[in-house]
Formats: C-alpha cells, sequence, structure tokens
C-alpha cells in the first residue's frame, strides 16, 4: 500500500481521435468522470475541431464532428461539474520531414511554426478560460532525416536534440508571446535520453512542463524516480505523470482488463512516493487511448473501458485497490465486477447502469465470439485445410458431403456473428456516429467474418458447379440496408 | 517389451491415390522396404490403374500414372526382392448412396456388382501371381440412406448390417467363383459393433479374412483382443492387422513423426501377445496413407516417412524400440536420427542416403517456414491487425512508414519460401510427375503464401495512390516459369 496520490490534478483524457461520442454522450461522460473522481480533462481534439477558413482541411470529415457551439458546450458542461479543462494539441508528432509520411512540416521553415499558430489561435479562442496546453512533442523519431536537417546537422557540433529543442523553444516562446499566463505541457519522451546540461542549455527551463508517460503494468519504479529527479535537477522541477486507463495493451484491444492498468497506477504511486521534495508533481493525466496512432485501427472505446477509469481513479484516491475500493467501484457503476468481461448481463444489476454499459455488454460478447477458436481459426480448421485447400477451389474439386458439412458451419459462425452486430449498430450509434460504427466494424469484425464469407462463397461455386440443382443449405440472414459484414 | 510380431506376412502399404511416384522411384522404394524387413506389398492402385475400354474414365488424369509394363514391371519387382504382392482394391467404400456423394453405385443394382468385377477383371488380368485381394469395404457410413435402401429396409426384420453383409458376401462369392484360389481381405471396421450371431449368419465365413485397422498411438489393447476374439469366435478365425507409419497424423500433416507411429506398432505388439492361439494373425499391414481419402489434402509423402517405416518395421521385429534398434534404423538409412525432422544435412552424414532424403529435407524445412508463428500468422500479426485492416484497404488509406514496413516483412517471407519452393520444385520433380508437385505447393504452401500476397498487393496498390511515383520496394524474385507460389 503506498500513500495516495498527492496533491494536484487528476485529468481524465479524452482522445478524439477516432470514435468521437455523439455530444449528449459527451456530456453524459463528464459527468461521470467527476463522480468517479476526476477533477480535470485533458482534451484531444485533433481533426475533430471545427477549423475555419484555410485550416478547414485539417478536419477528418466534411462536416466537423463538433461545431463551435458544441465546442462551447462541452467546456460549459466541464466547468458546471468542476472539471478543469486543458487542452492537448499536437504540435510536433505531426512535424513529419520525410515525404514517405503524411505530413511534410518540417522545423526549418517558419511557415510550420505559423501553421501551428494559427491552429492554436482558432482553438485558444474557442476555449476562453483555457490556461494549460499540452502541445505533445512526443516520438518524432525520423527527426533529422529530412534533407533540409541534413544539411543543417552537417555544421561541426549540431545534433537532433538541439534540432529538436531549439523548436519546441521557439513554439513555446510563441506561445508564451501570444498567452502569457498559459502553462505548457509537452511529452518527455524526446528528452529522456538528454544530457540535464543540454536541457538546461535548451531554453525551455520555466517554459515548459513535461509530462513523463508510462502505461506498463510492470513499469520500473526506480528509472522512472530518477528521470523525474533529472528532469528536476536541471531546472525542469514542474512535472506531470500520464497514466493509462484504456488504449494501451494491443493496438487492435478491444476488451479493457481493469488489473492490468490498476497495476499501472499502483506502480505510478510507488514512483509519486519515492521522488525528492523538490520535484513538484502537478497532477497526472489518465490517458485513455482511441487509437495507437493517426492510421492504426480503433482500440478500446469508452464504454468498455469505465470500470477500468473508476478503478485506477479509485487506486490514485486510496492508494491501493483491495476489498473495499473494488466495492466501491462496483458500487458506483452498480456492477457485480470491476472487470468489463465478467460483467453480468444488465437485467441482473441494481443500480442504474452507467453510461454505455449495454454497449460494452455487446463488445465483450462480440469480441469473445471473434477471438473464439472456432472463428477466427475457421480456415485453418481441419476440414478447411484438408478438403478445401486453394488446390480444391481453384478446381472446383470438392467432396460435396464434407463441403456442405464445412458450409454449414461456416454459415452458422455467420449468422451468429450478424446477429451480434446488429445489436452492436443499435447499440452503438446511440453513442456514436455512423461511420464510427462502420470503422469499428470493417476493422474488428470483417477480418474474421471476410474469410468465413470466401468460404462459403466458394463453397457455394464448386457446388452450383457439381449439383446444379442444390442450394447447399440456407444463406446466412438477409443483409439489412446496412452495410454487410463482410468486405466482398 | 514384447515378443516380436508372430510369424505372417509384414505388407508395407503402398497407397497410389495421390502422389504415384514416377516408376524409377517405385522401384528403388520396393528395394528399400525389402531391405529394412518388408515381406510383402499391399499395393493400392485406385485412379492410377491403367484401365481400358469403358473403364477408362475411372482414371485420375488422361494418361495413367502407369502403363500395363510398368504395372507388370513393378510386380517383376517386388517377385526380385521376395515380397508378396497383395492387391488392394476398393469396392465399397465407392458404393455411394446417395446422389450429394461422388459416385452412385448402390447395393441393389446388379450393374453395381458387374461393374466392380469388370474392374477387378481388368486388375486381376495384369497380376498373373495374384492370390491375395484385398477389397475395402470400409467406411459406408452413409449406407441406407439411398431412397432403395429405404424401400429395401422397410421390411421388417431387414437391417444396416445384412444390406452389407449380403452385398460384400455377393461380392465375395463372385469372386471366388472367377478365382477360386484368391484370398480375400476386407476391412473390419463395419462389422464392428455387429454380433457374432450375425456374422456366422452373413455366409462370410470361410469366404473373407478380416483385417483390423488401429493407427492410434495410444490404441486400446484389451478392446482390440476382444475384437479379434469375437471375430474369431464367429467363424472368421483368419485375420490381418493393420498399424500406421505415415498418413494418420493429420489430413494436412507434411512430416511424419517416427514416434507416434513406432507407439502405434508396439501397443499392436501387445495385442498380437495378448490373443488366444484359435487366433491365426496372417499378418500386418503397414499402412502409408497418401492422402485421408480421395478428395482431401496430400498428406506425408513416402520420402519423409522413411525413417518412420524403418523404425516400425524394426519394432515389429525386435518387439521393442530400445537403442540398438534405433541404432540399426539409423545405420540402414544413413542418418543421424530416427525423426526425419532432425535429420542433419545431407552433406554431413555417412554412407548412402535414403532414396529421397533430399526432398525429405526440403520438406522438414519448408514446412518448419510454413507454421512459423511469424510467417503463417502475418495476416494476425500486430501489424497487419492495427494499420491494415479491411476498413485501410479498402480506403486505401495506410501509414506509409508503417505499410512499407509490413511490405518489406511479407517480401522476405515470400522471397524465402519462393527459394524453398524452387527447390521442392527441382527434387520432386525427380521422384513424382510435375502435377503431384503442383498439387503438392497449392495444398500447402499457397494457403500460407495468398494472405502474404494480398499484403503486399493490397500496400503497391494503396501505396501507388498516395506517392504516385515510388515502388514501395523491390518485388520478390521474379517469378519463374513454374506456376507461382500465389493463387492470384
Amino acid at each position: 500500500m503506498s500513500p495516495p496520490w498527492p496533491n494536484g490534478r487528476k485529468l481524465v483524457h479524452l482522445d478524439l481521435k477516432g470514435a468521437p461520442p455523439r455530444i449528449e454522450y459527451l456530456h453524459q461522460l463528464m459527468a461521470l468522470f467527476s463522480e468517479l473522481g476526476a477533477d480535470g480533462l485533458l482534451m484531444e481534439y485533433e481533426d475533430v475541431f471545427p477549423y475555419e477558413g484555410e485550416l478547414r482541411l485539417l478536419q477528418a470529415t466534411a462536416q466537423p464532428a463538433y461545431s463551435p457551439e458544441e465546442v462551447l458546450s462541452i467546456q460549459e458542461v466541464a466547468r458546471s461539474r468542476g472539471l478543469e479543462f486543458v487542452l492537448k494539441q499536437e504540435s510536433l508528432r505531426e512535424l513529419r520531414e520525410l515525404d514517405h509520411c503524411v505530413g511534410t512540416l518540417n522545423p526549418h521553415r517558419a511557415e510550420g511554426l505559423q501553421l501551428l499558430m494559427k491552429m492554436l489561435r482558432q482553438v485558444v479562442d474557442l476555449h476562453p478560460d483555457l490556461h494549460t496546453l499540452h502541445i505533445g512533442a512526443d516520438e518524432v523519431y525520423l527527426l533529422g532525416e529530412g534533407e533540409e536537417s541534413k544539411q543543417w546537422l552537417a555544421s561541426p557540433g549540431r545534433t537532433v536534440e538541439q534540432l529538436f529543442l531549439s523548436h519546441v523553444t521557439k513554439l513555446a516562446k510563441a506561445i508564451k508571446e501570444a498567452w502569457p499566463h498559459m502553462n505548457i505541457i509537452m511529452w518527455d519522451d524526446m528528452m529522456r535520453g538528454m544530457s540535464p546540461d543540454t536541457l538546461r542549455a535548451s531554453g525551455l527551463v520555466g517554459l515548459v512542463q513535461p509530462m513523463l508517460w508510462d502505461y506498463g503494468p510492470a513499469l520500473d519504479v526506480d528509472t522512472t524516480v530518477s528521470l523525474l529527479e533529472k528532469y528536476s535537477s536541471a531546472g525542469l522541477s514542474e512535472l506531470w505523470a500520464a497514466t493509462s486507463f484504456k488504449g494501451s495493451t494491443h493496438v487492435h484491444t478491444t476488451v479493457t482488463k481493469t488489473q492490468r492498468h490498476v497495476d499501472n497506477h499502483l506502480q505510478w504511486l510507488k514512483v509519486a512516493a519515492g521522488v525528492s521534495p523538490g520535484v513538484k508533481l502537478l497532477g497526472v493525466a489518465l490517458t485513455g487511448w482511441q487509437r495507437y496512432d493517426h492510421l492504426s485501427v480503433l482500440c478500446e472505446l469508452m464504454p468498455v473501458a469505465l470500470p477500468s477509469l473508476a478503478s485506477c481513479l479509485e487506486t490514485l484516491v486510496c492508494g491501493q485497490f483491495g476489498g473495499e475500493a473494488q466495492s466501491r467501484v462496483m458500487q458506483r457503476l452498480s456492477v457485480s465486477s470491476v472487470e468489463v468481461e465478467d460483467l453480468e448481463s444488465s437485467g441482473a444489476s441494481a443500480g442504474d447502469p452507467f453510461v454505455g454499459r449495454r454497449l460494452a455488454e455487446i463488445i465483450v460478447e462480440l469480441t469473445s465470439t471473434l477471438n473464439s477458436e472456432d472463428v477466427c481459426g475457421f480456415e485453418n480448421s481441419m476440414c478447411v485445410r484438408g478438403w478445401l485447400s486453394p488446390y480444391h477451389r481453384q478446381r472446383k474439386r470438392v467432396s460435396p458431403l464434407i463441403a456442405m458439412q464445412i458450409h454449414s458451419q461456416a454459415t452458422t459462425y455467420l449468422t451468429a456473428l450478424e446477429q451480434k452486430v446488429e445489436a452492436l449498430w443499435e447499440e452503438m450509434r446511440r453513442l456514436y456516429p455512423d461511420s464510427v460504427v462502420q470503422e469499428w466494424i470493417e476493422q474488428h469484425v470483417v477480418p474474421v467474418t471476410a474469410p468465413l464469407q470466401r468460404v462459403t462463397e466458394d463453397i457455394r461455386v464448386c457446388l452450383e458447379e457439381m449439383l446444379p440443382q442444390k442450394d447447399p443449405s440456407p444463406s446466412p440472414a438477409a443483409p439489412t440496408e446496412r452495410p454487410s459484414v463482410g468486405d466482398e
């Protein structure tokens, strides 16, 4: 048992770069975050922000996910719930140097900085009370590989570290010039290997507050403490921690395991207890990534991660996650387990279900079917490997009896999946835009259904040729007007 | 340790219903079987026999695998090696009753029996010294479900057992009439559940010699002994055993595990030691199935199973398979292990390599690559699931950097496989017809390469759209004039 998290903010990270909740659901979520013990929001709009003018092309879709009025309403709700509002604006992650990377910003062009400031101005204008800005600045691993960077680096004594630091310093200064009272948070990962002297010489001291992220259930406490001490000794003594309550298990994970994330928070409590008094931990951001990066699949949606979020917040408050803490979480969410996988069907629970609980149940159930060896390993099953190889399919030379058995089994699986996907559609579109439902299905369901459909289709064609008058078996449920679960 | 196999034949089963070896290789194999201690062949031509006249349509290919002269040469070589020649002619397996089954023979039509006798006459004519015929008669699970059978069965007191027995009796009598001195072997499986009285009443006593098959490494000794005693008590006291040295692990197995098959033989030795003196075990057939059934994929080819065959024969001779027996096998085959998977590359071994050893090595190596998690699980790898889902592929919306990494990895695997397949072609076509090599590749390699090729192709298309002037990376080795390993 550790002491509880020291004073300072507990921000819940709302990653909107994928699956932006419908505005009503977002309002409900914020109310819940507050009830669960959060006192701030770390808001990451990315491409769902309603940019205007020439910046409109930054939006993910023709219509922004939220209107300017809705962005204001979010802050209004946050304020009414006592949630401080911190804005996370990616500035350097998108600073791409090489033309096979998506962006083309590079640190040598003044236009790059100007564009960032234009974006920030629109965003800050729509957040009149804002006093903390997270500028990202993480994982720019390719920095230094562009042509101009190579030239710049060719001069003696110049390093990629300096290139990075000078760019961030320029940006931070421009922000302070525009909004003198703005606090600036940045990710620390690019600075982890830098010496205290390099950091001290960078001009960043007094300008930024590094946020250390580590999402591992077994993060190394000593290493993390040393890192905090190093930043502090370099003059960067105002620091933040970033934990994880979802979105850090695997790139394609769809169901959150609470214990894994509670363990991450328990480790962070040891870190907080282990640093010297000179280190000022201003707060912790509980990150809840929606995707690993801008172009990866959606990972866990908010509803399946709410038991984890509640448990992680409780862990920070109690300094542990024993039976009593678990009971409080279960009571607060009206659930019978802190693991979303173990929830009993909503009907059984007393009290109000948490927001999105029905969707969480459907996703848990659907994921379990999708991951079952029988379904996702169907193409590698004995029957398919033995009697329906590419050789058989191409030559339309199959054993009718076995082909019909395979067809019937595949159809059974497809029908079961269609029904669950039907339920998913119905529930998920209440909380998320249709395009998000469509995306989730194409990323998590179709990889499993496509091979099943290839099997049934190939058998249909073979049998049609061998037994012209016969249909192998009734087709799966007739397609609805919605896009089907197949890709073909 | 059991007593060695009692007197009686040790027949090696040559299943030619798939991958018929080239005639020179077949001659070499027979010489080897004799050296290894076999004293007979159980020959199963099925559709590779050179039928003539109206029966020509039974052949698998336009050209029969063996000419009449070659069929005679096989017997000549067998005779010169002291191998008794037993012919296995499927008669009832193909007796299909239902129209979704491949054949249409049913036991109620005289034409069915006439057709069988026509086939047998051609086959026996080309085997002048033949005195034992195996008529199959196994696994006719659908017998009784045809329309005429249902009518026949509708009369009181009639059973499927009687339907089966009366058909086999008719056939056996017709054979004895045509060739009075012919011994007739049949599989026992359809009779396992029948009572001694039913068997005794069937008229089969004195006509046929049942062959009990059990290929399990842990076959139940007591059950098998009881079964032998039952047949014997019903008057069917001349019996055969069928063990397995390959082709009984999984329908798609390509590499034989010797120990599994040695274990099967050790169990059979216990059976032989356990039966009463009244049971006359005329011999054992060491089966080496080439496929599970007529329409399934090829399983283990002969070269990968020769260490197993040698070990199984040695087990029968010694009554055990300890260090000395293993040494004799290793010496006889000039190998460093009785497990084909553990052979050192041919270069290292002293003495002549066994026939087909190089091909065995290539298949072992190729199979190991095909089964490696990285290669056969590529479509389920983190990167592909996270950044190249159907959603990404369909929208041609990929992260160029990650897509190029995925493409490069898939290309590496494909190139490695192409090289191994190249070596396979070269070696395998020396022992088997080209069509067999082609079939093996489409059944065992293409299921793994097709998804890899889908991945590289989808990425190529995506990147072509995003970066028109760039090729993602060098293509895999240029296709040879031989069919490629892909299905597209």
